[in-house]
Order: structure tokens, then C-alpha cells, then sequence
């Protein structure tokens, strides 16, 4: 029976590695960390504030972060992404974790230039965040590699420069909360990811940078950053 | 050979008509018809204002409209949907209308109070527009029973009482425009859905509400709506 569910998990976990091909959705949260809503100069949250991003703003490794057409400040957001194992519809914080299939190291680019206009404007934030390679995402982080998610450190640099360096023990609302929450008006499904947010130190990147992030001892990325041709 | 491209196009078709397992992006139009603009107090966009829903929002024939928590006030919204044939990034208008392989008749709910709140605060419009169940769609409707996509009567009533009764000729921005300019920021990929605005009439429903809305002569859907319980 051991051998059986130990073989159960592989499979499950075989599937889950191939996220970026039949994920559906990407919930991501805002101002997950004090001193990002700080530096952007938000309130911090009393509840989650979400907003999602397309399976088609993901790119992996060897794929180019393109800024998009008249944009003209692109911002990093370093984050932990976690991937969904199984259908979860209303789950109560207690058993939020069943749902954790495994990780990834993930950019929230962000068109910071549209997302300010649409904030004053009250419109939606579909095109400071939803973009095509809006999402670089590391491969698949199973779960024995990250035995504590609320402890785990977090870098980005650009061009060798370190940017952002924090740690996910600061996120305001933990991973349980966020699930629940998320869970009680959007079914998560298998391959889904949540974006827990980012730590301070956004910044802009520009045509020729190379955005590098990392989870010490588990996983690093790196992308290039080019104009839109 | 065009006993071929015939079969060929009868597989294709076959597939789209479930677009609801496969899909991974609604791609959403707001204040694309001016009075529907005015009615709720907002500027006639100079360019087209997008949002999106994810593919989990969708539900078909049977299933129930739930409110969701903590929304007081929820609108219907009749839409024409666009289903994408094949992948589709950066065309120019002249092409565009190769990549529609047919449509749907869809409602896109919107927790009204929600959004009024989103607007505000400058919040992102996940909680409003992308709720489990915010997108009641029809079956498939193929090519050939909508000749022309901007000639489209469509109509929407709540208990047998007609609230929306508009026409897709009336539309700001048509559907070459539409396709052109989101596929210059997001990819559209095969069973994605474009939904193109809502004319005027828009207005609350509660529990024990019936809303009915149709193409006259092609289309009928019927779906309740309940409190989440
Ligand atoms: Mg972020
Ligand atoms: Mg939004
Ligand atoms: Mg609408």
C-alpha cells in the first residue's frame, strides 16, 4: 500500500511538473508584504487583494521577457508560486495545504506605467499584468524541497545588482489564508498557480537586462529583458 | 481536395464546439456599446478597455448563476463570445476574422457592487468580473449560422421581462479591431473566447431569478440564479 501511494505521488507529480502546459489560471496576490505596499505608496490589506494572470503570460527558461508595445516602465516582482494539485472549491484553512502540489520561482513583470494609469483611471488591470511574458516561471519545485513555504528566502538581482532579497515569512496573509480565501470564488484546479507577492525592491528593467532570481539552495532563473520588435 | 479541407474543417469545428474543456482565456471588452457606456456614468473608450475572465468562471446549461459572498448587487450583461480557432498573436485587421471559428451567446455577471468598489480604490476587477459562475455560456454556435458577426440581434430578460435588446452593429470597436489589437498584448490561442460588450440595459438580479437571453432565430439560453449558499 506504501509502494502503491509512493508510486501514486510520482505520477501525480510527473503531471504537475508540466504545469506551464495545461494550467489554467494564475491568482495572484498584491501587496503581500508591508514594505512593498509601502514603497508603492498602498495601504496594506485587511484581505487579500487579487487579480489573475493567463497560462499564455507564461514563458520558461531560454524565452525572452518582450516589454510590451508603449510601455515604458517594466517592473520585477520576485515571487513564490504555488502549484495546485487537485481540485479546490471552499476549503477551510485546515486542510488548504492538501491542495500544495509543489512550487515555483516566478516574475510578476508588471507594465508599472499602465498599471498607474488604470489605478487612477479605476480600470481593470489587464494590461499592466497580463501581458505575454508577464510570467517567467522556474521548473516545477516539489515539496520536499521546500519543507517550510512561509520560510523561505527569496533574491532577484538585475544585471548582477541585487534588487530584491526577502524572505516569504513576511507575507501578510500566510499560504492556508490565501487558498481559503481565493477558494471561496475561484475553483483552483489542478495545475493552477497562486503568486503569493512580492517584497520590496521593484524596480525597472530596460531593453538588455538580465533578470536573475533565486531560492538559495533550491532554484535560480534567469531571463532576458528585450524591447517589443 | 476539397472533400479534405471539408473533413478538415468538421474536425476543427467538432473540437471548438467544446471550447469549454479546453479553453484557457476569456479575453473581455467593457463600454464597447456607447449607450451602455452612459447608462452606468462612464466615457466612451478611445481605445478598447479589456479585462478577463478565467476559464473556471464558465458554466453551461443546467448549472445555476451563485452570487457571490458578500455581493449585494449583481447584473446580467449580454455578450456575443467569439471562440478562437487557432493561435493568434499580432495580426493585422485584414486577417483577423481567419482565427474566429465560431461563437457563443454568453452572460457576463458582474458583482456590480464589487466593481463600484474595485473602481475606487483602483483595484484590480478579479472579485467582480471573475467569480465561479460570472460566465454562463451557450453551446457552440458555428460560422455558418452567424453570415455577419456585426449584424447580431441580441436580446436578454429577467422572469420573462425584457431588460437588454440590442444589435452588434452597434458596437465601438468591431471585431477585426477587437482580435488586432488584444493579440498585440495576449496571445489567443485555440478555444479561447473574446467577449465583445454588452448593450445597454444592464441591471440587478437576485435569488429566484430566471434570466433568459437569445440570437433571435439561432440561440437561446436559460439559467437560474441562486444565493450562494
Ligand atoms: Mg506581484
Ligand atoms: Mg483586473
Ligand atoms: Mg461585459
Amino acid at each position: 500500500l506504501i509502494l502503491l501511494d509512493s508510486l501514486l505521488q510520482e505520477i501525480i507529480m510527473t503531471k504537475l511538473a508540466r504545469f506551464t502546459e495545461f494550467s489554467r489560471k494564475i491568482v495572484a496576490v498584491g501587496r503581500n508584504y508591508s514594505e512593498h505596499a509601502a514603497e508603492l505608496g498602498n495601504a496594506v490589506p485587511t484581505k487579500p487583494l487579487l487579480f489573475m494572470k493567463p497560462p499564455s503570460a507564461m514563458i520558461t527558461a531560454g524565452q525572452q521577457i518582450e516589454i510590451p508595445l508603449g510601455c515604458v516602465e517594466i517592473h520585477h516582482e520576485i515571487e513564490l508560486g504555488v502549484i495546485i494539485s487537485k481540485q479546490c472549491k471552499r476549503v477551510d484553512k485546515d486542510s488548504a495545504m492538501d491542495y500544495v502540489g509543489g512550487y515555483c520561482l516566478a516574475l510578476d513583470m508588471t507594465a508599472r506605467d499602465f498599471q498607474n494609469e488604470a489605478k487612477a483611471k479605476g480600470h481593470p488591470w489587464a494590461m499592466a499584468k497580463m501581458f505575454d511574458t508577464s510570467l517567467p516561471v522556474s521548473p516545477f519545485i516539489p515539496l520536499q524541497s521546500v519543507p517550510d513555504p512561509h520560510n523561505v528566502s527569496l533574491w532577484c538581482k538585475v544585471n548582477g545588482e541585487t534588487r530584491q532579497m526577502g524572505n516569504t515569512k513576511d507575507m501578510i496573509f500566510n499560504l492556508p489564508t490565501l487558498i481559503s480565501f481565493i477558494s471561496q470564488y475561484f475553483t483552483l484546479e489542478e495545475g493552477d498557480m497562486i503568486l503569493t507577492g512580492t517584497p520590496s525592491g521593484v524596480g525597472p528593467v530596460k531593453h538588455g537586462d538580465v533578470i536573475t532570481g533565486g531560492i538559495p539552495g533550491v532554484m535560480e532563473i534567469s531571463f532576458d529583458v528585450v524591447q517589443r520588435s
